[in-house]
């Protein structure tokens, strides 16, 4: 399966962050918004507060499907896998369902093959749309999982970003002896506030939200593959089997056969 | 299909920002309330972390919904629709279900014609209802899809014009020498603020609504038409079908047929 | 069908806005809470925000519907309604389901006339029931169209409040000669604010919630009715009619037989 | 029914009030807390607002609910009413359905009676489901309205907290003659946000949250009601009857048979 | 059944608090951050209005449950689990499923031993289905009560260390005599903001969602026992057992056999 780089990905971080990096030199450099202790607060603070929310695995698990923001699989096209499953459709038919187990061998995709499997063993068209529906939550669940965890991270950055400036106002208010020093003091002391309003809306929250609307596609289209199986499970007409697996496609993707342009 | 402008959304956009204009006009100017640097911050920001959010394609894709806040489709009136259907059941009743399909041609719209197709190939009216609905749930997905990249659009502005806020605070308290540049300074901090409230509240989150409240009233249409065709494939009695019909549209609607006016 | 006032909506306004009149007054009197830019900018802003976001026939029929915020319509008792209901039950079973024919004029309210016609014109049970849920759900999304508008405006109001203050305070900021014209200055930037908090918090969201009452109500009592008709139809005996209904009555009313009092 | 107090209701009030009264107490006395006009304000001004959002029966009916967060009925034990709902399978199975009905009079609780009258009376289980489950759904939405009820006071008393905080600051502001009288003024502008936030948070959102932990505790039980009713309706096994109530009791109080000890 | 410390929560914990401690360290010290009736405000009114919001047995109860945040229990594997079942199954086709009773003795899981029990009592598939599942639901709806308690906490805290925050400045606003003591004495008001802050954010809303996540999980592994336990009743193929019973394990699972690594 091979993937190529999510461009929308990259244009948004490289957009938000030119421009934050444009509007921050313009009033005196960039250095002065750097500030390490503080990124250890809100960074650290908030992936303390995600693994006590989360168990570690999925936290680790959670990285993992980090890639799914930035890189994008290059799935088969559903108009393909509907043409496969006609031509599937056809066979059996024809030939009757075993006949198909011959074509397993050259499927790639593993959901695909497993339903093509139960079919082949001779289980019930119920039972195959139950396994399959509930591997599909299966894996939706995984995927939300990530997605969830870098909604929390979103919750905790701007949480913690509060955190650490009240740390800082509760210091300078305790020894405001100069007042020409409290300028520079709250200026240090909202840059955690910055720093969590920028972690949880231009990284976290995207990220996550990329990632919901991944994870959605993916079982968008899985459902459609259950459809087929099902249906040629059923031994159903091909054609009402393209209706079924055509009304989960979009109506452009119907036309152009292609996705994720 | 005929379209014409949507005047409710065009006399909000004058009215509020007609308002606003004339409140910045009695205190000092227009000219006081426009900064470059900061558009360009919440603007630009706002897109860049919509484009990590969202697949490239939809963000497309809801620019090409955002003509539905603008326009409204002279779709055929749900009565029309009615009658039509009514006229159709009675034919299929004297002539039988194929007799239809001379009417095929001269249907305009693409998802009726759709179900008469399915009626007409002798698919079971279950079948037709599973593959309609799916066809409007795919529809009602896509439309969504616009509606939520603006909500989307509509919680980041706000966060921007924040993080807008809190750089120009941390510049001014860094550099405070002269105690009289500090209001001047504070006031282009807070327009950051401004524009994002004024994005978010008058532009973004306004048309999100009007986008989710026209998928919805376009999703009840089709959903009439589903239960029209599967009556008709069910050869169930004109009247039934009037009345099963008529259930969808409310009630000023019936004794008018007439709709968006 | 009687109305009279809702005098809880009465009273509520009374006693919120009299309370607050009465704590302005202690504090140098009402004149300087009231600026007319305020206002048009609080309003104006809102009603705008509003036209965009919903059409303007659902914007002009939630005024209509917000009749329903002050008045009290005098429905039928749902006891009288049960009642009427056992003894068309009892005829219907005596002289058959025909002769509720004669009966029909006399009924007053649309909904159960519908009902009782279709009974009569022989549809079954089970369609009777999907037609009179299918409008009882249309009829809820027209009521809760009302109530998520004022929903709508009570969340937008703050916004412009916010959006007010803003263009206050950077005007402010921007000419600051005068040290002793900040006060006034920064009282008149936040009476905008003060509107949107009150308009928000004291008419826009109690009204939508009476509104969302209202409708919940009056479905629950349209339900009972589906429930009277479909067991007239399915020729059940009076007594379990008599239960199925009774149980969408609250506990006292079953009691005194009063409701809204 | 015996009630007695609910101690956690009790013991919960007095900590958090005692707590802040010390806190008070060590900063300058209570007395700088209290403000009749601020009091008025915040709390009549809420009252308003739900008195306008509520139907005056709902909100006196919520007084009434009241009750229950200061008190605990000692409801019969679940696992007394399973022992009593196998004798009587173990009776109805001997003996016939109908020689329940001399055991009807000793029944105290109105729920459980009703259910053994319908099944007496000879109706059908799926009907005797039917009309209960409605009443449970009936009762409950009586209970959470209540509940509801003061979440809706919990959400404006922090408005109108804030709406009389804008009260003050726009007076003080206004008439800034003074700079020695800005504290003192500014203290009294803030007391209705002390108010709103110690209202909403220590009164009325945690009586809502015991008001619906209460009512889903009732449901519940009242659902293993039903479906011993129908069990015996059914005439089924009493060992089945009795693993089904079981399954609504949790661990702990099938083993002691006590609950909220 | 065997349990380990959950490292992911004490990590998480050493990490944020280590790193709140250091930056506090910083700027003078920790000793300012540190005031008892700052401490008893929030943390007493916290849990006075947790007891109000919950019956006592409830927050009692979530204590006990508060152990599953810090530790694992060492639950059977799922693989394992299959295994026994697929064994469980090929002895039941064989040898009648009474034969399992001898079995039943060395099962120490009280979930499936139950599960067991009903199937070899005769209890019919659909019976035990719907035992079991209400079982699941009133352990969940406990767990859930866990988390839900800790949830609660995590909104009163903030809320009552704004509280705390508001007594401090009206007590600093009556009393300005010296400027200079207004520094000092904003710093405590705001130390109960701190407070707040920290214990919600990463205190109560971290751990009640790790409480949520092993909930999920706890009841997904039963959900995947109680497929098992309706398949072994039915005599289902075991590989049809097999296919069901996998579809609720991820992926990773399936292959390695591990969880919670």
């Amino acid at each position: 399966m091979k993937t190529r780089f999510d461009l929308a990905t990259i244009i948004g971080f490289l957009s938000a962050f030119g421009l934050i990096a444009i509007a921050m030199g313009f009033g005196g450099g960039i250095g002065i918004f750097f500030d390490l202790p503080s990124i250890l607060i809100v960074l650290g603070g908030t992936v303390g507060a995600t693994m006590i929310n989360y168990p570690s695995k999925d936290v680790i698990a959670s990285f993992s499907t980090l890639k799914h923001a930035f890189f994008i699989k290059k799935d088969t096209e559903p108009r393909v896998v509907i043409t496969n499953f006609i031509a599937l459709s056809v066979k059996a038919r024809r030939e009757g369902i075993l006949s198909i187990d011959s074509d397993l061998r050259t499927v790639s995709d593993l959901f695909i093959k497993k339903g093509l499997q139960l079919t082949v063993d001779g289980f019930e068209p119920h039972s195959i749309r139950n396994i399959m529906n509930s591997e599909i939550s299966s894996i939706r669940e995984r995927h939300q999982g990530g997605s969830e965890i870098f909604t929390a991270m979103g919750t905790y950055a701007p949480a913690l970003g509060m955190i650490g400036t009240l740390i800082g106002l509760v210091q300078m208010l305790k020894s405001m002896n100069n007042p020409e020093s409290i300028g520079p003091a709250m200026a240090v002391a909202l840059i955690t506030t910055f720093y969590g309003a920028v972690l949880s809306n231009l990284v976290f929250l995207p990220v996550a939200g990329k990632l919901r609307t991944k994870s959605k596609e993916e079982a968008r289209t899985k459902e459609m593959i259950v459809e087929g199986v099902v249906s040629l499970a059923n031994g159903e007409n091909p054609r009402i089997m393209e209706q079924k697996m055509l009304s989960f496609v979009s109506g452009k993707d119907r036309t152009f056969g292609k996705k994720n342009k």
